[in-house]
């Protein structure tokens, strides 16, 4: 396993005082992780370094032909101060997934979370202490080629940059208004959507500027082909509870396979709550909607663990999720993976990761 | 109109001495044109300067959600030392439809075309002068706000970088073999197909690669719907010949609206060649080549100008395509427009703006 070195910066920046009001992505830590990558040569020179612009020349392909790939992840601090990571290793084996679909060489999952450890420790006094608040983390890679032709680039820069956020839900956990999106598609079978890489969320910038105008918070996408089967909500996953069976769209393809996708269901398994992965149409949804029987509907994703939602409008159609309330459900999956995040619960599934 | 501030490099590179060699792509002039955009402001600080690295926030939004559009076009040197760029506004035209999908502030069109000019005014001793080369022009747009969250950017570059080309096709004008992707899809209805940006190429890396491991030049793609309908063949639009009549990809927001397409229907019209912009399923290119009656294929894109298709293997058919030899329609369009564009031809259709 190759050495990480170490620079530490010699003007350290103030930390934020007021843990209550952390912006979400805007604050960035002292330092950051940074690994090249060279044909021939293969992952290298792995370093923390002080955190800082990278002198990236104007013709790097990541700038013209968006060969890059990220993830998202978190650290939290426990009341007895041991920082705490939730399942690293899912999201260095997604990224590996995400590196064949956009031809980038494979990283190490096992030297990441090593790399990752040592950064956070040289950053422990980053992680805020807050009720809610955590350590976003965000490791990404990117095509530094100088090169004007479509093709893979033969050099790559792994960073690993932290930032200190704020509760997602400062004002508590409040139902989203979500609207269908029937004009704009995010990605199609046989595209990049199972990818965490730049394309796919460029191409949402659009309907999610669309819905703000309207006043709601984010789409539902439907799928490319047919335009009747529900993919995703926003940058998360989506489930809904019908009559009592949690149910939520199977990945083909064209989902993302979320880490707090697959940690909801595990736990719904883990409880004996029936849960499907399956193919859901915008139609079944209404109808459910209409019968009465559709209990609740939420999103997953790391930033806010389970978003409620409390209407969806699919044309002239609104459809009201449990009086626009949060249900027991939604709550109870939120209080359960956040009480697991922060320490607080127990972790029947061993899913935390203890950084030392 | 805005002032171009001009800083001129103080150490000068060197110039390419061998004009038969030059790559595509990998070299780059001593200046660029560089230019702001702040939310509030617009775009100010038009500058041209020296070429070198961009200092960018590793947390820069380009780098992790491709927020990214680009244009490419070309100058050529006339036999009389004048210096003629093809249809330049279409580019900046077509910019702004890529801005408005990518949510990207729109660029005056007018100004940019004042600023390439003197930009290619500053540079005008790396324009090549063989037969065959010109000065590629690499005009993009890059989100630079460093923050994590998925929104459009409050700040951009626009850029403009130069990059001396040498002939496409430095053994001559060769029919390429192209395989029918049956798997990947580059884009789809209601995505970013239509937009020149990083999304689109990073999407399309993979099908390449493995089109290359078969020893096959591109790919041709298929609709990401009814995987039937032709779109485009690699980076390029493309046309076919049947019976005398020329036939290519209706636009319908899946496919990149290309300049050297446009400029090749306009062409055949002046000649009096019948054309149809309409939708292509693949069955039928497969029973007009079982009939005898597919006379030509080609691609059409700024790099190849015409780029004609020898063979076309979908699953286990090969089509060979006028005994895998240019024909000569291919052939007349690659002598006409590249004869306009290097100002050896004259210019019926007014396509031409010199530099001075």
């Amino acid at each position: 396993m190759a050495e990480i070195s170490v620079e530490l910066t010699k003007t350290p920046k103030k930390k934020p005082q007021d843990e209550h009001h952390l912006p979400f992505g805007d604050i960035f830590t002292d330092h950051m992780f940074l690994m090249d990558y060279d044909e021939g040569q293969g992952w290298h020179d792995a370093r923390i370094v002080p955190y800082g612009p990278l002198p990236i020349d104007p013709a790097a392909m990541v700038l013209h032909y968006a060969q890059e790939v990220f993830e998202g992840l978190k650290a939290y601090k426990t009341q007895d101060g041991r920082i705490l990571l939730f399942r690293p290793e899912e999201n260095f084996k997604r990224m590996n997934v995400s590196n064949e679909r956009l031809c980038i060489p494979p990283i190490d999952p096992a030297f990441m979370i090593e790399a990752l450890n040592k950064l956070i420790l040289v950053e422990k006094d980053w992680v805020p202490s807050l009720e809610g608040t955590s350590l976003y983390i965000r490791p990404f890679i990117i095509a530094t080629d100088p090169h004007l032709g479509v093709r893979p680039s033969h050099h790559y820069y792994f960073i690993v940059i932290l930032c200190p956020v704020g509760a997602y839900y400062p004002e508590g956990l409040n139902p989203v208004k979500i609207y269908v999106e029937t004009n704009y598609v995010r990605t199609v079978k046989g595209g990049m959507g199972f990818a965490k890489t730049g394309g796919n969320y460029a191409a949402s910038l659009k309907a999610q500027d669309e819905a703000h105008e309207q006043e709601y918070t984010q789409v539902l996408w439907l799928d490319g082909v047919e335009r009747k089967y529900v993919e995703e909500v926003g940058t998360m996953n989506v489930f809904f509870q019908i009559n009592g069976t949690v149910v939520t769209p199977a990945l083909q393809g064209s989902i993302l396979s979320g880490i707090t996708r697959k940690s909801t269901i595990e736990m719904l398994r883990y409880w004996g709550v029936p849960v499907e992965e399956r193919r859901i149409t915008i139609d079944e949804i209404a109808q459910v909607a209409d019968e009465g029987h559709l209990d609740e509907a939420f999103g997953t994703g790391t930033a806010a663990v389970i978003s409620p939602i409390g209407e969806l409008k699919w044309g002239e159609k609104h459809m009201v999720i449990n009086s626009g309330e949060i249900g027991p459900l939604s709550h109870r999956l939120y209080d359960t993976l956040t009480g697991i995040q922060w320490g607080k619960h127990p972790d029947p599934l061993h899913w935390t990761h203890e950084v030392k």
